[in-house]
């Protein structure tokens, strides 16, 4: 007979406007019964391990259809990247005991049945589970795609991180230093800052939220230019970028964190310097490169165990710290890349 | 004895904001004494024939040094695109009697002594002299190599071109319809869509003026999205074309004729598109694509003996109507390329 058991779950309560609260989602307590799943359904029944506060996830909390992934549906569990441990399988890529990685629900217990974009993990002492929702996972892999193929680096060039100390940017700083750029980073706090430059190897790195004068700012960092800036953040910094920038620079438009919040985002003035300047702005999803994901897999996983680079985790504790911990991204409360622990495997 | 002759000039009165007025500039009458230029001086003494209004020439109204090209000197002549005979030459690759292109002087006579980036012309009865400002100079090489090279056309797509009955434009549209595009154009006036659908190839075109909501306009003419905007104006379209691109677009963004009269440019509010269309937006300037000139002379010529293209010229008499041609620009008047008729040769 089946085992029953509670299955915590966070539950997305409708569509918002506006930065998210923590009254936007609510903690339901259900039961689920271990039942292997439907014979002919392929699915697997998954217990959650680790899920990832990602800021994209925003975007699918509007009552927006046209973007590249659907909105959350209301009364269900919120859906986001996980480490899973396979309980009951109907799927032969995958046994129980396997770890996966991949969409998931916000809750104990998942039956997944698209198991197309899912990726076993073959696991590591040397790489902790959750790695595989950051520095391995979409972030880990947002930041070496859009290095690498957006912004065509040079070595010797100047660089620009924004939300330099967050999932993506850290990994963007340090394949930069290791590609032999010179590399500013840009965050919220002191310590985030003490970490870019004495734990993350940037040559510099400032707290924005002390700046009078962004331009003046970006000019002190960079009196010859910047040739690629990665932009996580999109608003006031994108546009004193595009002032500081040099002949043939290239602006990755990775994300918009700053303008998330705001039903109306505010306004880029500054985009006539793409032309007197030549250049190139390119937004991008690291979906379009996911041919590159099995080298990204071997170099990063490489340099990690080399010691050459290292990455930060804010971890929290429990399924309940989920919502308040996904809030927090938009008030920059993380530090680093930030997950949910759910259950010691 | 060196012959003496009257040199009308324009000459630039002085650093100015906002949108050029024909006060900005001041008709003179110098005396010009038709003398050899200084042996070994490299210079050369011609007589202009036909000289270019092109907008870029605003950015060099104002006291800003930042640009890829210096201000005007304030008292002396304006200095822009023309046709001018050689006169007199202590340059070995000129001799009295050739016809030349590239930067002269607002005069009727002008010594022109950085002649390294002047371009001989060899007469040809098929193509008019006036056209090496246009079709086959500046204008003409910033469609060709902003459409070819920073578009990355694909046969079958979806093209927009804003002012596409101007200089630049008109021929962006030819080309993107020989290459098996669909094109749409649009324009400030209804002799200006006339032309674009009935004389340019267009398979359809607008009137911005009569729209009161650009994104739904667009939507229109674009149920399917756009593949390709080739970006003469910058601001309100601009934004409304980033709502319609379809994934993959690609923006080159070649001038901001909408914004050149603003001392505040307005702001671009749907910068986000890039991200979740995965869109490419790229600042150019021809300049970067000189390699390319002989190539371009060579096609677009061809194309135009051929029949395949045509080229519409606003042709001004006399150097007297330049300053009010010049305006013109910044108001729509023009329809086709702006040029003004110095001398008949």
């Amino acid at each position: 007979m089946a085992q029953v058991l509670q299955n915590k779950q966070v539950l997305f309560k409708g569509y918002i406007d506006g930065v998210p609260n923590e009254t936007d989602m609510e903690l339901k307590v259900s039961k689920i019964e271990l039942n292997p799943p439907p014979q002919g359904s392929q699915a697997i029944l998954v217990k959650n391990l680790y899920l990832s506060c990602d800021p994209f996830m925003r975007g699918r909390m509007r009552d927006f259809h046209g973007s590249y992934i659907p909105p959350f549906v209301p009364g269900q569990a919120l859906e986001g990247f996980g480490v899973s441990k396979v309980i009951h399988s109907d799927n032969p890529n995958y046994k129980p005991g396997d770890f996966i990685t991949g969409f998931t629900g916000w809750e104990e217990y998942s039956l997944i049945r698209r198991t197309e974009q899912l990726r076993k993990i073959h696991p590591d002492d040397a790489i902790p589970l959750s790695f595989h929702v950051g520095l391995l996972g979409m972030p880990g892999f947002t930041a070496y795609a859009g290095f690498y193929e957006v912004c065509s680096p040079s070595k010797g060039e100047y660089v620009f991180v924004s939300a330099a100390s967050g999932a993506v940017g850290q990994l963007v700083g340090q394949l930069a230093k290791l590609y032999g750029c010179y590399v500013v980073g840009s965050a919220g706090s002191k310590e985030k800052v003490d970490l870019l430059k004495n734990k993350l190897g940037f040559d510099e790195a400032f707290n924005y939220k002390e700046e009078l004068d962004l331009n003046a700012t970006l000019q002190r960092y960079f009196p010859q230019g910047i040739d690629i800036y990665f932009d996580n953040v999109g608003g006031d910094m994108l546009d004193a970028a595009l002032l500081n920038m040099r002949a043939h620079g290239r602006i990755a438009v990775c994300g918009a964190v700053s303008q998330q919040s705001l039903s109306k985002p505010k306004g880029i003035y500054n985009i006539y310097n793409l032309i007197i300047k030549h250049i190139k702005m390119e937004g991008f999803l690291q979906s379009d490169y996911l041919h590159l994901y099995p080298r990204f897999l071997e170099e990063v996983s490489s340099y990690y165990k080399q010691g050459k680079i290292v990455y930060i985790e804010d971890m929290n504790e429990g399924l309940e710290s989920g919502p308040a911990a996904f809030v927090g991204l938009f008030h920059g409360k993380n530090v680093g890349k930030q997950v949910i622990r759910v259950a010691h495997e």
